[in-house]
């Protein structure tokens, strides 16, 4: 029996989750492994991804019949993929030692069956691992798809970006842009840094929404109709969903793909849609996606993302907020997905 | 020259508009009509159709750039399209005491290019021309096209209809349920009596939005995940979209016609919708559409409509609410659009 610590799900969440006071969300605990047994693996989670659709699995409003995974059960580890070293191997495709993906949760070791696991080779080049992660993660997965599929974009399209500067977004300026050659790009980020360096990625403005002239500037940019915006790839619904309705193009599709402005509160308390006549008056086309279903196209994404690196049109400095972090620090480096202070991939390495 | 009066829009329309009163927002006027040019009709509307969708070109937020028409202009005659007799004809292709349709507005008498009229033939049968407003009106060509073109509906789906006693919903559930035979149509409408007759239409069960145990109950018909809603056709907007949101099925389909909730208000006063996440969590796909897109093939779906009363699966009975009107009254009349005590087609009778 292997003996491990492991973080919780303690309590399901309505608001920011917590991990220390009374009644926490998340409860570190320690707990024995059951034996491995035959096609199982015993792994040891190296950097863990952290993504804000995570949130979606431990709120209270979680719905089995609804939400696109199972959600995550009181009592049981908090679910998380990362990057992990094999201890132990009872299956014939994998070794001690290799590293693979793996849904491993927040724990030191965990058991996990290893058709559920995908070998994560190293890279060549001296590129680091944790691109699998970043560039070429679900994340970026989520860029691809959103915008190649979902919202079906074209070298003459305007496309509005928001989220611009996290994991998803950042990626999406640079396949717009670099990829695609949209006409204009126009990134929304939450600081005048980030909005530098959304810019560096390539799109061609990058507006700060805690500007306290943010609306008027997104006006400024997107005057109609010759300025108006096609597509529009969303990342955060809320307000700036609202106020991007209103600059739509006819015939605009949004490509939705989050809402964190809303995910650390209840729907009764969530900024609610105002200017839905919008969606009528445009013909606006709206469609919410999750990545998952489209997992089997992933490896032909992987590759053409790993030539836009060769090619010179992927970016990918500044794409990683890699925070070295103690076990028992796990959720709090978590929180800096909705605190505004990450920028690109926020990746736990566990020290 | 013909002196004639007219409703002219006084002020542009904040909430709920008036036509009486200090400052209202429409005004009786005396005026004269210009002569007759080439190519011109002078004529007379008998029926006015009365239509939620003439309260947006009257909004203070109506945009030239944004919405579908031009919006009305202050100090001009009300829009409304009717079916009027020719009085005096300037073109060959019409002839005095001819029935046509025309965007004739809310005046006595009005001049319009013969090129911007429809012929209004008797239909035989012993049915009134009024059915060029009602079932093979522009309302029924928004229900057609809504229902087959952007929700794309199957035998197999479950369908929502809200403002199911209304004009454009009262044919909805006609075509859903007696043209392409859905699996189940669930009508939404304002009274217990409006009820019964959408399921007299063919809805397999309306249920009323005023009554305080709604949201439960539509809940209990839509108890998932085998009873979620594949295709929402949404007059309405605002509260009861929000509900249905929470209850549609994986892949579900809006279709976004009307969103009378929020017209009587600004923007900034609507209800919010706050189910946004239901969106991405069920890859809804939400289409908002106006029906003038489909104009050219309107002539197909009126044979295909009047087929279905042919083949007796279509009730006219109920469906039109004719009101005789004074001509002093037509905003009054057109008011009952919002006032709940409208069931079918709102026609104006010219007295």
């Amino acid at each position: 029996m292997v003996k491990t610590r492991q973080w919780l799900l303690a309590k399901k969440a309505t608001d920011l989750p917590t991990y220390e006071g009374n009644n926490p969300n998340f409860k570190l605990t320690e707990t024995e492994l059951p034996d491995l047994k035959d096609d199982e693996l015993l792994v040891k989670p190296i950097y863990l991804s952290n993504d804000p659709a995570q949130r979606g699995w431990i709120s209270t409003e979680a719905d089995p019949h609804r939400l696109y995974v199972p959600p995550v059960q009181e009592g049981k580890p908090m679910r998380a993929r990362g990057l992990c070293e094999i201890i132990e191997s009872k299956s014939s495709k994998h070794s001690k030692g290799d590293i693979v993906f793996a849904n491993c949760g927040w724990s030191e070791d965990f058991v996990v069956p290893a058709s559920e696991c995908q070998p994560a080779p190293d890279l060549g080049n001296g590129l680091s691992r944790t691109l699998y992660l970043s560039a070429f993660g679900t994340t970026a997965m989520t860029a691809y798809f959103g915008l190649t599929e979902v919202a079906n974009i074209k070298k003459e399209d305007i496309v509005v970006i928001s989220g611009a500067a996290g994991a998803t977004g950042s990626m999406c300026v640079q396949i717009a842009k670099k990829l695609v050659g949209c006409k204009r790009v126009i990134g929304i980020a939450g600081s005048d840094s980030k909005c530098k360096w959304v810019e560096k990625l390539g799109a061609d403005v990058c507006l700060n929404y805690k500007s306290s002239s943010f609306a008027e500037d997104f006006r400024k940019k997107t005057t109609g109709p010759e300025n108006f915006v096609d597509v529009y790839f969303d990342n955060v619904g809320g307000e700036i969903l609202d106020l991007v309705l209103t600059r739509m193009a006819r015939y605009g599709r949004i490509a939705s793909c989050g809402a964190i402005a809303n995910y650390n509160t209840t729907s009764d308390k969530a900024t609610g849609l105002k200017n839905w006549f919008e969606v009528i008056q445009m013909r606006l086309q709206i469609k919410g996606f999750i990545v998952l279903d489209y997992m089997k196209d992933w490896p032909k994404a992987t590759d053409i993302l790993k030539n836009m690196l060769k090619e010179g049109k992927l970016e990918i400095e500044g794409g990683e907020h890699i925070v070295e972090t103690k076990f028992e620090d796990i959720p709090k480096t978590w929180l800096m997905l909705f605190d505004g202070s990450n920028q690109g991939k926020l990746i736990t390495a566990l020290k």
